[in-house]
């Protein structure tokens, strides 16, 4: 229970000595040295070269800086990621485009597991566009089968939020190209949490955040990937001043970016953006099938020793490691309560509703005897029932 | 020429001693205590409560909160501006909302005056939504004119950008009215610069970015008043999980909040939320009737100052104290090179293309002084001509 895993990288961290933090899935820790990284942006960029920072501080570059960073975690070329606004706008530009891509084509499918935010951002694109699209969200298992003609866009999130299930990314991009339709891969959960592929499986668009286990912060800005054949055959959706060809032009009309930055929109929010970058710079001697390997073991060994000290829980992550993302969930009716239980005694997960409780786990700061004292410590809780004096104070993690 | 201000809060600002700072208009300085509400944030919010600080720390709730602090500023009700995202964003919803309000027009009028991304947002909207709306860009002066039956929105940011020309914001807004066309304002260059009562002029929509005048630091997030009465009739085109009415019952379809927070989108960048936080509290003291009296005279004296001292200098600035903004702009075919001998001096303004060059005076962090002594410098550079020897390099100011 000592062997140190090859990825383990706690001193980066700034974690609380008395916390086992298995929710790196909803928001990742800070990184070591984001207060000064945060003070020096402030102070030294803004505070002295004021406005000048934009070009002496880098600012104007940094979402560019950013997606380089981001690239070979998601494994694609450099200069093909842009950053910045949210996942939903990320996701609502890369939609809008595949639509474009598909203009005699009416069905958009995606799954009734997908994060709720994507669905309600197809949902608004179609009301907007109001040319009789259809929305589509079949159980996950019947996606593949449910991929055919009328179908212009696949959209999926590759690691179910919920269930920490993975869609098979190779698979349903070769079926949906065979029948002509685009395909939009989500990595929300999978970006610094699985290795990935994206360049070598031809999918038009990829997207994501950062604040989830590449740890960039609360609100830490998204990017979206866009395979370089079809960049320019793309007007975005949301044209802002900052993708334009030559922004200080201040023309009246929107010409696009020559590359993947015409898909950045307004001014991006650079203090996030700077604690970001030393977020990214983590991944630069971080190799992921290593990462991979450790995530397993440590799931592996969080699921048996769960099941084993309380069979009362029910698993519904897969099984089989291959079919699963970073993260274990378990049901039980008494989720929330047990949830709040564990939290007050200094293990932090968290609830979805109706009665899943999950527990991501990061082994850049996790190792085995983490998650043997947060397994014993669950134990405790069942054993005792404890949960049932827990204060129900509701934890609302932005997924 | 040492009389006091009213206005003037010098000590709240973490302004270089040697620097006089005239584009705030541009990107507003760090008001003192920024570095430390950052260290705050970072590591007693995100670092001790992690994924708990969404609650414990008053995360979720930061977009409201900063909201009812913007809303006294531009003059309307508390719980009527929802934040977040950037200015292109919330104008796209603004816009798309306007649209969906009058679906039987299909003309939005603008100007050629107005800051391109509007334009461009604009644009990229009547693509997506393909049912043949035409964008105006009448010259400002011929607006008025331009409002006619056909006219779905008039969409105009108040202050112009590069000249400082205010649009009368009762007269335009009374007048779209009368047509029954829906309005927009863009208060980019005057939240937090001139005095505002956007409840009182009726318009259904005002939009406005918080790190100019407001000093919320760069890439702060932007701002939406919807008037009260047509909130509930409106569904967003950009529905983002967060403007859900109950985002954490994971619905698959989208319901929208009951009041203005339906604006909402995806996960609020905290901690430029917390700093903007900090920032606006300084508004809580400050009389928006002494605010423009200070700024009158501050850009009264810059006009009077520049004019006589640099004769060969043409201002484009309204020289009516009511129709202009708080900034003060000149023209000149040496305009960026003077501008950057200007800075070079220590005094920053900034330069739009072809001609202009910007001086945005805010009077918190302003006075007489400031003023004579970069009319002093800008008149010396002029008369040497040293703006010949001064290094080219780029200013790239986020408007």
């Amino acid at each position: 229970m000592t062997s140190k895993l090859p990825l383990l990288r706690k001193e980066l961290f700034d974690i609380p000595k008395d916390i086992i933090y298995l929710d790196g899935n909803s928001l990742g820790p800070p990184i070591r040295g984001s207060t000064e990284c945060a003070d020096q942006v402030i102070s030294d960029e803004w505070g002295q070269e004021l406005i000048k920072a934009w070009n002496t501080a880098g600012w104007m570059s940094l979402p560019q800086t950013v997606g380089n960073q981001i690239a070979p975690v998601i494994g694609v070329s450099p200069d093909t990621v842009a950053t910045g606004d949210t996942l939903s706008i990320k996701l609502y530009q890369a939609l809008a485009a595949a639509l474009s891509l598909r203009p005699d084509r009416r069905v958009l499918l995606s799954d009734a597991g997908n994060f709720p935010t994507d669905l309600y951002m197809a949902q608004g694109l179609i009301d907007t566009m109001d040319r009789g699209h259809k929305l589509r969200t079949p159980p996950p298992e019947e996606v593949l089968d449910s991929i055919n003609e009328r179908v212009a866009v696949v959209f999926l999130t590759h690691v179910d939020y919920r269930t920490g299930r993975v869609h098979d990314i190779e698979g349903i991009t070769r079926r949906a190209h065979e029948v002509g339709a685009v395909t939009i891969w989500d990595l929300a959960h999978s970006a610094g949490a699985v290795p990935l592929s994206m360049e070598s499986s031809h999918t038009e668009f990829a997207v994501g955040c950062t604040y989830k286990y590449l740890n960039g912060g609360p609100g830490a800005p998204a990017f979206i990937y866009v395979r370089p054949d079809i960049v320019t055959s793309i007007t975005p959706a949301l044209t802002g001043w900052l993708g334009h060809r030559d922004p200080f032009a201040m023309e009246l009309k929107y010409r696009p970016s020559a590359s993947t930055e015409r898909f950045r929109i307004g001014s991006p929010s650079i203090i996030q953006f700077k604690l970001l970058e030393l977020a990214m710079r983590v991944w630069e001697d971080v190799d992921m099938a290593e990462l991979r390997a450790s995530s397993i073991a440590l799931t592996s060994l969080f699921i048996e020793e769960i099941e084993r000290r309380c069979p009362m829980l029910t698993l519904v992550t897969p099984r089989d490691p291959e079919q699963r993302g970073s993260q274990v969930s378990f049901a039980s009716e008494h989720g929330y309560p047990i949830m709040q239980a564990l939290i007050e005694r200094g293990v932090i997960g968290d609830f979805r509703r109706p009665n899943i409780m999950r527990f991501g786990i990061a082994p850049l700061y996790l190792d085995e005897n983490d998650i043997v004292k947060a397994a014993e410590i669950l134990e405790e809780i069942m054993k005792n029932e404890t949960w049932r004096e827990s204060k129900y104070q509701q934890i609302k993690g932005v997924t």
